[in-house]
C-alpha cells in the first residue's frame, strides 16, 4: 500500500481511536510505563479471513473478533487488559464504509474491555483479509497464571458452556443440516462470531488456580495441552461438560455431533485446575463474578487422559486436533 | 492449520529459540518484567510476500528482514532490543527445508542483536506468506526519542547512505536494466534484503537528539512525516544526501533514478533533528559508536518543506509517497 494511503487510514479511522500511550498513532513506536510492582502479560493472535473468520462477515463482527480471542488469552492468564497493537493486512477494494465498520466494532469493544489501542501497521496484500492483534495485560508480579502449573488431584474446571461456537460454525457452513429452532441458531450462530472472553474470572484465577488457559482449538485438544505442560494427566467426565439448551438441541438431532462440541473450536472458555482445598472458594468467586464455572475432572499424576463417557467406558476421538474452518 | 501442525512447528522450529520470558512458547502468553526505572517502546510491522520481499526469497533472508525492519523502529527510538512476538500466516506446501532455513535466519540474527523471541501464533492463510512481529525495546523513563520533537534550527541528520535498497529492488525487478558492475549490483540487492538496523546511535540519539525516526518508506516522504509530527518544515539540500559509489554508478547511468534513490522505500537507515548547540557532540558520538551520519538540512518554523537542487532550484517529486514492490 501507498504510504500515504497507509497514513489516511490511520489518520482517519484508527488515530481517534487510540490513546494516550500510542502517541496518537504518529509515532513509529509505542510507549508503555509499567506501575511498580506489575509484569506484561504479552499474547499474540493472528487471523485471517477464509480460516479464522468468513471474508464477508461484518467489519464490526471481525474488529471484535480479533480482540476478543486476545483478552481471552489474557483472561486464562489473571491479565488485566491495558494496550494492543494491530497490524492489518488488507486485500485491495475495501470500501470505506469498511473501515468505518471496523473502527466502530473495534471502539466499542475497546470501551467494554478497557484497553487501549497503542499502535500497529497497515499493509497490503494481495490475500485475503489478515490481523494481528498483540495484547498487554497487567497482572502483579509472579502472579500470571500459566499452562503446566496443574498438580494431581486438582479439579478440572471449564466455564461457560463447551461447543456452541464449533455447533455455530456448522450451521454457518451448512445452514441446511441442522432443524434448529431460530433461537437457538442464533444462540450458536452468535457465539461463533462473538466470543465472550471471561476477563471477571481473572481475580478467582489469581487466587485459587494452580493453571489455566483459554479454549481455542477445543476442549480435548486444549485440555491436553494443558495436561502436557503441566506433566500430569486427568479423567475427564464427558457427560460433565456443559453444553448449553443449543447444543443439546443440536446434538439430539445430531448425535455424532457431541464429538464436534468436544473437539471443536472457538469456545474463548477457560479451562482451570484447582486445588481441592480451594474449590469450594473457587466456585464461589466465580459465582461472584457472574461467570458459570463447571467441574468435568480431575488432574492424575501419570500422563494418561482419559475421558469417560456417561457408561464409564473410554473415549476416543477421531480428529481432537481442531483445523479452523 | 491443524493445532497439532502449529504445535510441532513450534516445538520442532521454534521452542528452541525463545528465551525464558518466552516460557519455552509452552503457554498462552509472555511475561515481560521491566526493570526499574525503564519503559517498554513497542513496534510492530507486518511483511507480505509479493508486496515486502519476494515469494521466493530464501527462508533465512525473509526472516531476518522482519526482525531487522522492527529492530529499526527501536533503533530511531533510542531502544535497546529485549524481545519480540512473531505471528506467521503460513501458506500450504511449505516444506521442512523453508522452516529450517527461516529457524537458522531467525536465530542468527536473534543473537546478533541480542532480541528474544517470546511468544507469536502460527495460522494457515491461502494466500501469500504473511508475518507480522511485535517488537519490545527498554528505555530509561522519558527518554524515548519521538517523532515529533524538531524544534526550528535544529540540523537533520540521515545515517549511512540512502537509495541503495531502492536501486536493489530496481535490479532484482529489472535485471537488465542498469549495466552495472557485479560488486555494485550485488551491494544494491544486499541493502534491499539485508538492512542494516543503526542499533549503535541509540545512545547519541537519546543524547542529543530532539526527533528520530527511520526511513522506511523514502526519505522524502519519512522526512516529511517526521516534519510535520513536529509541526514544523525544513530545508533539505538533495546534493548533501549520502548516496553509495553504486547508488552513484546507477545514477551515471540513468540520472532519472536520483528520484527513485531519494523516495524509495527500505532504506533502513535514520534521520534525527539535532539543536546546533549539540551538533558536534552528537557527530564525535555517532564517529564512535562506528555509524556515519550526514548533515543534509535544517528545521524551519514554517510548515513548508524545499528540497533544494545542487543548481539552487526547488525539486518536487512524482511520487514522494512509496509503495512497496
Amino acid at each position: 500500500m501507498g504510504a500515504s494511503r497507509e497514513h489516511d487510514l490511520i489518520a482517519r479511522y484508527f488515530a481517534p481511536l487510540a490513546g494516550p500511550e500510542g502517541l496518537g498513532l504518529l509515532d513509529d513506536a509505542a510507549l508503555l510505563a509499567p506501575r511498580a510492582g506489575h509484569e506484561w502479560v504479552i499474547t499474540t493472535d493472528a487471523l485471517v479471513a477464509g480460516v479464522h473468520f468468513f471474508a464477508d462477515d461484518p467489519a464490526e463482527i471481525i474488529a471484535g473478533k480479533a480482540l476478543r480471542v486476545n483478552l481471552s488469552d489474557l483472561a486464562a492468564k489473571g491479565a488485566r487488559p491495558r494496550a494492543f497493537t494491530l497490524a492489518l493486512m488488507l486485500p485491495q477494494g475495501l470500501e470505506p464504509g469498511w473501515f468505518e465498520g471496523f473502527a466502530k466494532g473495534l471502539g466499542a469493544d475497546m470501551a467494554r474491555f478497557g484497553i487501549a489501542l497503542i499502535g500497529g501497521d497497515t499493509v497490503a496484500t494481495t490475500g485475503p483479509l489478515a490481523l494481528t492483534i498483540t495484547a498487554f495485560g497487567e497482572v502483579g508480579e509472579g502472579r500470571m497464571v500459566t499452562r503446566s502449573g496443574a498438580v494431581s488431584g486438582d479439579a478440572i474446571y471449564v466455564s461457560g458452556t463447551i461447543g456452541d461456537a464449533a455447533l455455530g460454525l456448522v450451521c454457518l457452513k451448512s445452514p441446511d443440516r441442522l432443524a434448529l429452532a431460530a433461537r437457538h441458531r442464533r444462540h450458536l450462530e452468535a457465539r461463533y462470531h462473538r466470543p465472550e472472553p471471561r476477563m471477571a474470572l481473572g481475580a478467582a484465577l489469581r487466587t485459587h488456580a494452580h493453571a489455566a488457559m483459554d479454549v481455542s482449538d477445543g476442549l480435548v485438544g486444549d485440555l491436553g495441552r494443558l495436561l502436557a505442560a503441566s506433566g500430569q494427566g486427568g479423567i475427564i467426565e464427558a457427560a460433565a461438560v456443559p453444553f448449553s439448551p443449543a447444543v443439546h438441541a443440536a446434538l439430539s438431532l445430531e448425535p455424532t455431533l457431541e464429538e464436534t462440541a468436544l473437539t471443536g473450536g472457538d469456545d474463548y472458555e477457560i479451562i482451570s485446575c484447582v486445588p481441592p482445598h480451594a474449590c469450594s472458594a473457587f466456585e464461589q468467586d466465580c459465582a461472584r463474578a457472574g461467570v458459570k464455572i463447571t467441574r468435568i475432572g480431575v488432574v492424575q499424576a501419570h500422563r494418561l487422559i482419559t475421558w469417560r463417557a456417561a457408561d464409564g467406558s473410554a473415549m476416543s476421538f477421531a480428529s481432537p486436533a481442531y483445523s479452523h474452518l
